[in-house]
């Protein structure tokens, strides 16, 4: 007779990897979109068409500093036989009450400021004298210091045909065009396109809310006194980092002792804020592991889709997984084994696409790729397992690091990648290709 | 005679991008360490070796839920012949007081928890009938379901070596060792070694705090009515962006109108919280280029080392730039052209590279690659300008989007990379080699 509770695929079955992920994936949901200002949907996923409102640029402007000018006036134009033109004044970028450019006349033009009435074209200042009357300059003085150089002459020394230094109305976007389709994910180009074509809102998936929760009666805080016993809490800091890392706002909770009706408070308290909640330990066939006793009871036999269910996974490190659904809101859970390395590639393996998953991404699983081992010996691997060995990946090529023992949070600390040994595969030489998933 | 003041290399001197970048990490040096918690410290870099202060596991402990037993009791055990055993109490994770595990004994023992005085291995509860007499069991009851399970008789079914099951006191990190070294990026398995070993504050460079502001009267905010002569403020919004996604702090100014007494002044205001201080546009040859104007007489001849320089670049586009330092700590700053494609670019070159150095990071670039030119038409370039086209990457090769025109915000938005064509380069065929920024 076993201890468990019966269930369809009875408590021996062992999941793989592949299902366990599958299930998970068919559940969580992307996250219902909100408006947001667009500094704070850095990272998001737009969810809506974005059309263009207003052509760019809206007006046609001057890309250079010089003048604005009829190309008849300047035909001809030669630093010998200069075009004399009388300046009628400055046109700034941002004036709205522009000059009128008659036969004759010159505008001083800066860059974005729009081609004045009557003008046809821009010359450069440098193609010019300045108004100095003294041969070519390099540039401007500064209004506030000559007033002057708005007025007087200026002595234009090449031609310019029409419209040249002109950035033409519409030219870079159309009003009605589409900007961006939803589905974009919103970085610095982007925003700054939506702010270009003066979006200062926009409608995306928000970040999730993950809680982080360890448990044990065996951790500590860092910092603090390890008595007998004891051990320091590390998974909390691990997938809170690793959380953010993925996107989400996490929210670590110190770690909770080994008591059901303590876990289950906490737990409840905690879903306000959670759009995913994890948990680490507990969820092995000891008589501690609270995670699960708690959970059992926490579902909600009211409410289909509520619950959580416990599994043996095909996997080496990270056999024992919980994954479900609780609380009014049905608040997806993942619940990792407690072990720092078997929870870290836990979260890797399944947190992170559900975290992805609820931004509303596509692109939710880590890059993987074909890798030649190098190592002084075979790998092994046991019969029927998933493993995934720590490595470090470099130039086609991966180094384990650390050995198959789920405890080195040493190791992990040096890796960069996680070596895939498929459950069919008991022994890997080196030199042989490998799959690798790349920890960014 | 020209306008602009005299400088060593003469106004019209072309700088090379190689030289500009050359001058500023020649100045920009790595914040000040600070103290961070742990978790404040994600993405920062370590400034100091950290040595393991207490070795991990810091006692023997079983790596299973099972039984702790000596080895001798269960020699030659099978499930037809089992050894039978008197349990004398549970070994939980955590627990302090533990039971003596005498001749003929067991204890009941949870992962994680110390290997009892008297026991010499671990028979996981898998290979025991979990005290019910009835055959192999998959797991234990809870503890508050089933206490009686803490006592009592367990048939153990298979034999166990000496230290079976057990993770050796030290196996994972010795006290002494070193965990971390100083120049390590504080990633989530680096976060989850420092916590595990006690870490719960570390030394590192700080975040640095950028200060992004935009000049120009022509600016108005997103969502604001557009009246003649203006446009959307983009720039602010997508180096704030591009700032924290190069891991700083970035805080937005709103874009401050063409007037050099009010640029002062919130330049001024901001030097407070600035580590570092962007701002975009009035750097070019205009008589409204209020950056120039105002940072001249920001630079305080009683300060060596204050004062910003404004350059040609031969680059496109991104010709004109300022670079320098302001302000009684020196703060330094970069300026940037106004035009949203050469700001943004300029930033990648330019401002990240700044930002990174100031987090203590030593790989401040952009990884490059080179590819194959994808394009219906050769591409071409200004002699003795170092062009930089935007474009998409896609395996091996890339395909410019957009023209060259630097207002193209729209095709900046599609593009993941930028094509570079060297200053001695007028022209590049399709399906030649190019090298490309891959823009992450």
């Amino acid at each position: 007779m076993s201890t468990a509770a019966p269930r369809t695929a009875g408590p021996d079955h062992l999941w793989s990897v592949d299902e366990h992920l599958a299930d998970i994936l068919a559940t969580v949901r992307p996250l219902e979109p909100i408006e947001l200002n667009l500094l704070d949907a850095q990272g998001c996923v737009l969810v809506e068409d974005v059309t263009v409102p207003v052509s760019l640029p809206p007006f046609d402007n001057s890309s250079m500093d010089g003048y604005a000018v009829r190309v008849a006036d300047v035909a001809g134009a030669s630093e010998q036989y200069p075009a004399v033109l009388e300046v009628v004044g400055d046109v700034a970028a941002g004036q709205a009450d522009l000059l009128h450019v008659g036969p004759g006349q010159a505008a001083r033009i800066m860059t974005g400021a729009p081609l004045p009435p009557g003008a046809e074209t821009v010359v450069p200042v440098e193609w010019t004298d300045g108004g100095l009357g003294e041969g070519p300059v390099t540039g401007m003085r500064a209004r506030s210091l000559a007033p002057e150089a708005a007025t007087g002459q200026v002595h234009v020394h090449r031609p310019a045909g029409a419209r040249a230094h002109v950035r033409a109305q519409g030219s870079d976007v159309r009003a009605g065009d589409r900007a961006l389709t939803a589905g974009t994910v919103l970085g610095p180009p982007q925003i700054s396109l939506l702010a270009a074509i003066g979006r200062g809102r926009v409608r995306v998936h928000p970040r999730p809310r993950v809680v982080v929760l360890s448990t044990g009666s065996e951790l500590v805080q860092p910092d603090e006194e390890l008595r007998a016993g004891q051990i320091y809490d590390s998974n909390s800091f691990a997938l809170t980092a690793a959380a953010r890392d993925a996107g989400a706002i996490a929210y670590r909770v110190g770690a909770v002792a080994d008591d059901a009706a303590t876990l289950r408070d906490t737990i409840e308290d905690q879903l306000v804020r959670a759009d995913l909640m994890v948990t680490t330990g507990g969820v092995s066939v000891g008589a501690y592991d609270v995670v699960k006793e708690a959970l059992s009871h926490a579902a909600d036999e009211d409410e289909p889709g509520s619950g959580v269910e416990f599994r043996k996974l095909a996997m080496q490190p990270g056999k024992p997984q919980g994954f479900g659904s609780i609380g009014p809101d049905h608040t997806p859970l993942l619940a990792l084994p407690g072990n720092p390395v078997s929870s870290y590639v836990s979260f890797e393996l399944f947190v992170r696409p559900a975290i992805r998953t609820l931004m509303g991404l596509t692109d939710v699983h880590r890059p993987r790729v074909r890798a030649e081992l190098t190592a002084e010996r075979a790998l092994t691997s046991p019969k029927g397992r998933r493993q995934f060995l720590r490595g470090r990946y470099a130039d086609g090529t991966v180094t384990p690091v650390g050995g198959a023992g789920s405890h080195l949070v040493a190791a992990l600390a040096r890796a960069n990648a996680l070596i895939v040994v498929p459950e069919d595969t008991e022994s890997v030489a080196p030199g042989a290709e490998v799959e690798v998933v790349l920890l960014g």
